[in-house]
């Protein structure tokens, strides 16, 4: 049972409430995660008194395995085509995933795989306990940035009302702040860090032949601490690029509390890209995308479509 | 909305009644066939006082649809990869299929997909109504022979329990016999249209360069029947092959009462796998299967396995 690599605080907490849940099933089952936690997690962890899941470890060929919040092969265990995937739990759009046997699949389009752990704890009529409330609802805040995202739904809305008083939280608001500030206290993280802890790789284009475009995110409530390292951030951009072999490096820096995405752009062919996709001119390294906030409902599918036309 | 390609009676009452759930839930939604009905779902239809759906019309790349009871590109609408998949309930393994947006996807690996929509009821709190019970207890007996099928898991057992009272049928077990002896009736049906009654083409081996192999079942209380026109059905299997550029076809002579299948081979290549992977010889253009009933369960995950090594 594990998330995305460079997991978020959904890709952990969504891990770990469901191996639970199978357990309280009957179902033997150990959430790990690929990658290490970002700067959210470890504080969701504490007000929840859980640990965090271990790394996953090499898996045999034929292992059975649950994904939790992604199904793309390349944000996955590296041998996942070898493994026999038994169940998974999303809210992406179906990538490239196929399962050897038929297998429990619930994909719902809402703001977060915490959102549908709880539909599955109702459909079972389970109780979700304390610990279990306090990592779904931070996940649904995390992965909603508070309701503002555009991928918010009011299934997610409603799951933090329902959640909320069985973890014992009150003022839902206060936490969610306090929960984006620790994300956004980066202190001295390496800038090739900075750019991979929320950083995905997606093939756009003829599958034969995709284009490969890393694309990362720092959502945060303090934007002017990540453009005080915008060099930084571009050198490593660059590197990864070159490092991965990739076709273009975007990262998106996310103002949570304003709704506005100023992302930084690694090169010429990129800001081309951004130019004719959004309309937006890069200036010194950086295109103002406005309130598109969500990379999963605003970035990637215009990429998308452009790639469509344009491989 | 729309079952898999030659529909069995759960590709027609899935659609009919997803479409009808749907619509309760303030969504318009239209079920539609792909291609012509078999022998026993008329008889269905009728007891249910229901129509057949049309044919799919060809649709505009972009429209929204929905699948029930199939995922692959194969088995579905000609231009699939150009629609917009928003919804699928299937009780399949999952293959080739993708989206362009975060959908719906709901997958157990249970008997028949009408024991999902069962479940789709409950957690929409929507009672089922009289002819959709009808459907969908008429389509789990078929998919799952009666319980006689390995695929046949509690909740499908649960699912009639519960819908026979809501239909106002009292003998389930004459009802399935009934509706045996109506699938049985093949009359003077063409050789050519008994084999693609229910008949799917899979993808084996390399995906890159797939083997592909056309499976065929009849499922009969009279197997008498069907081997009196062994030789027109394997001259059509043959046919099938040349025309369809096939790697193998095979036609599984299921005898539901007696739990057996004896089955028809194409050729020496066919006989060979058969062979190879069953232990099964080929004697006068048959091979003695034994038990093994359910192409989903035993004779496709077999051959797909051999595939893989063998390709």
């Amino acid at each position: 049972m594990f998330g995305h690599l460079n997991p978020d605080t959904d890709a952990i907490a969504s891990a770990l409430v469901y191996a639970h849940l199978l357990s309280r099933q009957g179902i033997d089952a150990q959430a790990y995660r690929l990658g290490d936690l970002n700067f959210e997690t470890p504080f969701v962890l504490q007000k929840a008194g859980v640990e965090a899941p271990p790394p996953l470890p090499v898996l045999e060929a034929g292992t059975a395995v649950a994904l939790v919040d992604h199904n793309e092969r390349a944000q996955s265990a590296p041998n996942l085509t070898d493994l026999q995937v038994t169940r998974v739990v999303d809210h992406h759009k179906l990538g490239d995933l196929t399962t050897m046997q038929p297998a429990f699949l619930r994909f719902e389009p809402v703001g977060c795989t915490a959102t549908l752990l709880l539909k599955l704890h109702r459909e079972a009529r389970l109780k979700v306990e304390q610990a279990d409330a306090w990592l779904l609802l931070s996940a649904i805040l995390s992965d909603t940035l508070h309701f503002r995202s555009p991928t918010t739904t009011p299934d997610d809305r409603e799951a933090v009302a329902f959640l909320a008083p069985i973890a014992g939280l009150r003022d839902v608001t206060a936490y969610a702040l306090e929960m984006f500030a620790a994300k956004s206290d980066l202190g001295d993280t390496p800038a090739a860090e900075l750019l991979k802890m929320d950083y995905k790789v997606f093939p756009f284009g003829d599958p034969a032949r995709p284009q490969s475009w890393g694309l990362g995110v720092i959502e945060t409530t303090n934007p002017g601490y990540v453009f005080g390292r915008q060099a930084e951030l571009l050198d490593a951009m660059r590197a990864a690029k070159a490092a991965d072999g990739l076709d273009g490096v975007l990262l998106g820096v996310v103002d949570i509390l304003n709704e506005t995405n100023r992302m930084l752009v690694a090169g010429e062919a990129e800001a081309a890209v951004v130019q004719q996709v959004f309309g937006a001119p890069t200036l010194d390294g950086v295109a103002d995308l406005g309130g598109r906030i969500s990379r999963k409902k605003q970035i990637v599918p215009a990429l998308e479509k452009h790639f469509e036309t344009h491989s």
